[in-house]
């Protein structure tokens, strides 16, 4: 064992543990620490994601939010307790990794795309060894449980999350080719207007729970349900040149 | 054994074997066929990163392209080549089905995401079972490689392809707040003429051949070779909200 030990940011997928990576599920079936990131409560999904697949063994450091939606990410006060959460977190892991422990943390997805790692990655990439292994996004679950392509030939695609204003989304619905809206929740109306004013709602399509056992697939224009979907991506799918 | 096999697009991810799914890695490793693209005379990336995990009595299918850069892409006779050539493999793996065989086509990055086996995929859906493994893109091990998040918060991501006009490509990037520009080669001075254009070749990194052994990354401005860059992938970093 080196005198300290390395933080690996592992993800996982978009959920099915069957899609994690080869080095992925090697880190996980032989990780001494584990650390998650989880509502208060909640088992976590991240956590659920490993269920069955860590050793007996292995330690594990819930990292829970002190704060999810109940304040308005306007309120500075938001950014405040996330920012004091992360780094109470943080030295927990930086300490694991003096005394010589690698530390396993499970992400969702990619850990470099919208992912929560990236706020512990930036406080311990100077102190500690810190690695990062790439995964499957949540998108590329919702496309491929679709059963079409993303993008073809030339097609634009662009991402958004629906904390962005309407008029902003609008803007950038309206000018791409193929188009992927994460983080719906309770933004799902807005998303909904916006597709329908930039004239792409009739094209779109709603994943929750891609790769999950629950999966469950829609025409957006489909869904019946007065409910915020919860693990959600919309799709649109773009129609760029094929042979 | 069923009456009818299946035809499997099996997303191998951004090259590193260690970063195919566990899925990928089974299906590979017990394999009866595998067909996968490359140009004639060339051994074929896909091919090359499941060098060592095939079963030693797997049946192989090259399929070789017909054309690649040599036509231009506004030629009626580059689809019509392409078209031609599709159809020819495809109805080889849809006879391979309909005998009882499982098929595994192999696919750099995620199937769904500007790749080839679209095109057999549009062909067979509705003539033999097909089913489609995703993996991590070549974008998400590029920007691992630049060792900083590619989205933070409300980052709009836009993925672009090199082949789009300069003026599209300057539009685009002027516009978004992380980018990634993919299908680079002989585009690459005009994908560098619009980073310039938008503002943004400051902020641009590229990573050759990443996730590889020969993995190189490098800020675009710090790149002195005169030459064109393959298996490439031009990243720009958001800098959203952040605690």
């Amino acid at each position: 064992m080196s005198a300290v030990g390395t933080i690996h940011g592992v993800g996982l997928g978009p959920g099915d543990p069957d899609l994690m990576s080869v080095r992925a599920h090697r880190l996980l079936t032989e990780a001494k620490h584990v650390a998650f990131f989880r509502k208060a409560g909640r088992k976590g999904q991240a956590r659920q994601i490993v269920e069955g697949l860590l050793p007996d063994t292995v330690v594990e450091f819930p990292m829970e939010y002190p704060v999810t939606t109940e304040i308005p990410l306007s309120d500075p006060r938001y950014n405040e307790m996330l920012s004091e959460f992360y780094e109470e977190v943080t030295q927990h892991l930086i300490t694991l990794a003096q005394r010589g422990d690698d530390v396993v943390v499970l992400c969702e997805g990619d850990p470099f795309f919208y992912g929560s790692f990236m706020h512990i990655y930036e406080r311990v990439r100077n102190v500690v060894p810190v690695k990062v292994v790439p995964a499957i996004t949540g998108m590329s679950g919702a496309w491929t449980a679709t059963a079409a392509p993303i993008t073809w030939g030339d097609d634009v695609l662009t991402v958004l999350t629906g904390t962005l204003p309407e008029d902003t989304l609008t803007d950038y619905i309206a000018r791409t080719d193929a188009l992927v809206v994460m983080k719906i929740g309770t933004n799902f109306e807005k998303v909904i207007s916006a597709l329908k004013s930039a004239g792409r709602y009739g094209d779109a399509w709603i994943v929750q729970y891609a790769t999950m056992p629950n999966q469950n697939v829609l025409k957006l224009s489909e869904m019946t349900e007065d409910v915020t979907p919860y693990f959600s991506i919309i799709v649109v799918h773009g129609q760029g040149r094929r042979p």
